[in-house]
Formats: structure tokens, C-alpha cells, sequence
């Protein structure tokens, strides 16, 4: 029978040794040389059939690459660089070695844009969907990690790229802004970032709550995709861009200034002639 | 709608600060101190509804204790001590907050029965069944971490515990060998060793071809539990108990003697008037 094994002993050719990894995948657990001194930066993400992808229309490559660039993209909101990952699978009875190694290959690769291996996993067959969780571990690397409680009154609120309209495929396809928040946290004083997964209207109230602060946002100034109205840049997530809070004046082309932090606990939107309370209506999953 | 942000804020105020944590779960990442010199052994075990439990049966509170030990036993198989856990759960849709509180509480219990923390995690819910997922990190502390590949020819297999029969329960309730295994590795030199998951057959068998040896079994020798066959001691799995190799005379009232490290590559069961090849017939889940 095609089964376990034989897929470990694939991934297990697959390894490359070196850099942190003193033991690799295939025994109970891998064995990292963790660098002194570097924090360790760790969290897990899962994408779910039916939720964040759908089996019946993405290829195993396609949403191995979206768990492992969702996972790149929290150590971007960081602004850490990402080191290792391993990977918890829970795949259809029946579906099979080579769809596992689609999975594989898409997540690996992703991962090695960033030299982020895969050190270790847990692969399993079920009467269940596809279940897909990476656990990411980064290093601060020079960069201390940044928060999203730093943000303080008077800094301006910036995003990278332009919002909305995720689902139409880019939430997909994003390439996480790794580099980009390095850069940012190099060249800049960034006192609080997220990377926009609920939407911007739901992860500046994270950022507000967790800061102390409220905020005003600037309608005509929030950069909104072709095609998207500028309620689908607001709610509808997946963006997978920075949003970070600043009191300098950031000048990147990549980055435009979208808002300002103020005092107290909400956060409004100021249209032309109006100023409205902007409600987190990005996407909260019901337990 | 009691949903995710609620169940996340619950766990926020659960959340123990100190200790290697500095910044806990609730930002895009938890930022942890790593000891300097201290490697960083790594891992993820899910268990998944039908599979490794029973939603209709057992507890959320079961079900969370059952797959931190699990991982808790990955870390006693490499000698080493657990320090901080992520979690991934993919709940059915309408399973609810307090279900959720309900693994958590369990896997948080069942780690701190070894000071691991939980330190992040991700809860999404879906049309499907329950995945839960635990990624371990550990550190050596003193002892170095035992793979399974240095076991050589000459050296005693010893168990600990008796085998078998864990389907009837302690499949769900068994205490991971962390301590024992740490006594052992600082006590006597112990070349290999790995925790029986998968039932003894397969997991001698990792244990030898990574080892790049063969092993003998003394069938008389093997401790069984009450009711249950030699057949049951050697293929149920789930045991949870730990196999490991040394050169030393182990005297533990815990540890049993089973057999002997021999040259080649195959595993052989000694009885009274035979000797017979000792299949893998241990769990492997199909793909």
C-alpha cells in the first residue's frame, strides 16, 4: 500500500541538513541549532477545504503555497525573518501520495523564497476534508520583533499595496512582504504592524485595542484595487499587505499613508464631508 | 455571535507571561527568549476525529489532553524538556466557545504538567470534522537529544512500562514518559530510543533501518499487559511508552530487558523452539 512511510522516506530525500538543522525530519522531533541571542518568533496558521481554499478547484501546489505564504506573511508582521516551519496534514482517505507531495512541493517552495525549510511534519489520512497547519519559527535577525501594541497617538497609519477584492484570486497567489517589513522596520521607526488577513477595518481595531489608541482613516486615501469598491478594500481581507503605524514620514513607493493614530478607543473614517465610526466588518469565523 | 475573537480573548487572560515568553499568544506571533546554547527540538502531532479519537465519546477535555501528550511523548522520546506549544483546531461549525475552552483547557492542563506553556495557536471552524494539531518545542537542557539512529550492535532494547491493549482506554489517558526518559538518558548511556506510537513491531523497525541494524526479540520477555496477547503487546500501538537501546545493564523497576541490537537489517522474534521474523504490523495510516 502507498502509505506513510513511503511518503516520509520521500520527504526525508527532500531535506536539506545545514544551516540550524542538526536532525532533520524522521526522528520523533528535528533538532535546530537556535542561533544565541536571536529571539525565537513562532506561531501556526491552518487553512481548512471550504474555508480558505476549495479542493475541488485548487491544486495541492496552490494551497500548500497559500498555508506556507500565510505563515511568511506573520513573520512579516513582525517584521522577523523566518527560519523553519513544520507542517500538520489531515488528507482524505484516498487522496493519495502524489496529492501529498503536490502539497508538499507548493508549501516548500514557498518557504524557500525565504530560505524557510520544512524540518518536520505529521501526515494523516481521515473520513474528513483537507486540514493544512504550518508552524512558522523566525528569528528577529538584527530587527527587534514589531508588535501590535506600539502603536502611539500621532503616528500615521500606512499600508503597503492596494485592498480589496482578494477573493476574485490573489489570496492565492500573494507574495508575503517579507523583505518589505524588514526594510521598512530598518529604515523607519515602525511602532505597531499586522499583516491585513480579517481586513483593514478589523485588524486596525486589533492594533487600536492592543495599543491604547483609536484612529481615523482617510476614505480618498485608502489605495483600493481596479475594480473593487472601497467597502471591499475596508472588509473584505485576505490583502496579506502591512499595515503599520509610524511617526515618520515614510516615503516608499510601495507604502501610502492611510490614516493617523489618535487618542481614545475608536476608530472613525472621514469621508469628504462626513466622519463615520468604521465597524470591523472583515471576516470573523463563528466557533 | 460568540465567536473567534472571544474565544481568543479568553484565552489571552489565561495566558502565563515570564518564564522564556515575552510576548504571548494574541500578536501576529509569540516572541519567545531561547536560551543561548540551548538547541531547539521541534515537532507537530494532530490527532484527528474517527482516527485518534471519538467526538460522539470522548471529552474536549480528553481529546486536548490526549494531543499534548502525545507531543509531550515525542519530546520524552528525544530525552529532552518541553518548553512552549502551538495549537492549530479545525472545529465543526457549531461546536461552540465552551467546546473550544474545552481542548484548550485540556492541552493546557496536560502541559503544564511539564511546564509547557501554550503560547499561540489558531481556531478556524469549518463543514468538517475535528483536527487538532500540537507543534512541541523543546530544548536539551543538559542531556543530548537521542535520535533514533544510534543504536548499535551489542546493545540491550529495553521498554518501559507494559504494552498492549491501549485501544480499551489508556489510548486517551496515558502520562508521557518525559521524566522517565530524561532519568534514563542522564542515568545510562542510552544510543537510541523512540516512544511507541505505532505499536512495537513498526516502531523497532525505525528504529534498526535508521540505525542501520537488525534486532532480536525475546519473546518471553516482553511485558504484557493483563488480557492481552504477545500479538497485542507487539502490534496495537499507542502504547506511549518508551523503546530504547543501551550498552549499559539497566536495573530500573520500569524497564524491561526485550532483546539485543544484532548486525544486519532484520528483526527476529525468539521463542521458546523458534526463531520467526518480526513483521511490522503496527499502525500506518494509508494516504
Amino acid at each position: 500500500m502507498a502509505g506513510e512511510f513511503e511518503f516520509i522516506e520521500w520527504l526525508r530525500a527532500r531535506q536539506r541538513r545545514g544551516g540550524v538543522v542538526r536532525v532533520a525530519a524522521g526522528d520523533d522531533l528535528a533538532v535546530l541549532d537556535w542561533p544565541a541571542g536571536e529571539l525565537l518568533v513562532v506561531g501556526v496558521d491552518q487553512v481548512l477545504d471550504g474555508v480558505h481554499f476549495d479542493s475541488r478547484v485548487h491544486s495541492p501546489e496552490a494551497i500548500g503555497a497559500k498555508v506556507m505564504n500565510r505563515n511568511l506573511s506573520d513573520c512579516a508582521a513582525m517584521a522577523c525573518w523566518p527560519v523553519a516551519a513544520v507542517v500538520a496534514a489531515a488528507l482524505p482517505r484516498g487522496a493519495g501520495v502524489e496529492y501529498a507531495k503536490g502539497l508538499y512541493a507548493g508549501m516548500a517552495e514557498a518557504g524557500r523564497v525565504f530560505d524557510c525549510e520544512i524540518v518536520g511534519g505529521d501526515t494523516g489520512s481521515w473520513d474528513g476534508r483537507l486540514a493544512l497547519s504550518v508552524t512558522i519559527m523566525g528569528k528577529s535577525a538584527g530587527v527587534p520583533p514589531v508588535t501590535r501594541s506600539g502603536a502611539r497617538v500621532g503616528d500615521g497609519i500606512y499600508v503597503t499595496g492596494r485592498l480589496g477584492g482578494s477573493i476574485g484570486g490573489r489570496h492565492m497567489t500573494f507574495v508575503p512582504r517579507v523583505r518589505e517589513a524588514r526594510e521598512l522596520a530598518t529604515k523607519y521607526r515602525v511602532t505597531a504592524m499586522i499583516d491585513l488577513s480579517d481586513g483593514l477595518s478589523r485588524d486596525l481595531g486589533h492594533v487600536c485595542r492592543q495599543s491604547g489608541v483609536g484612529a481615523v482613516i482617510s476614505a480618498g486615501s485608502v489605495p483600493v484595487h481596479a475594480g473593487v469598491t472601497l467597502e471591499g478594500a475596508l472588509n473584505d481581507g485576505e490583502d496579506y499587505e502591512l499595515l503599520f503605524t509610524s511617526p515618520d514620514r515614510v516615503e516608499d513607493p510601495l507604502v501610502t499613508l492611510v490614516g493617523m493614530v489618535t487618542e481614545g478607543d475608536e476608530i472613525w473614517l472621514q469621508t469628504k464631508d462626513q466622519r463615520v465610526r468604521l465597524r470591523a466588518r472583515g471576516w470573523e469565523h463563528g466557533l
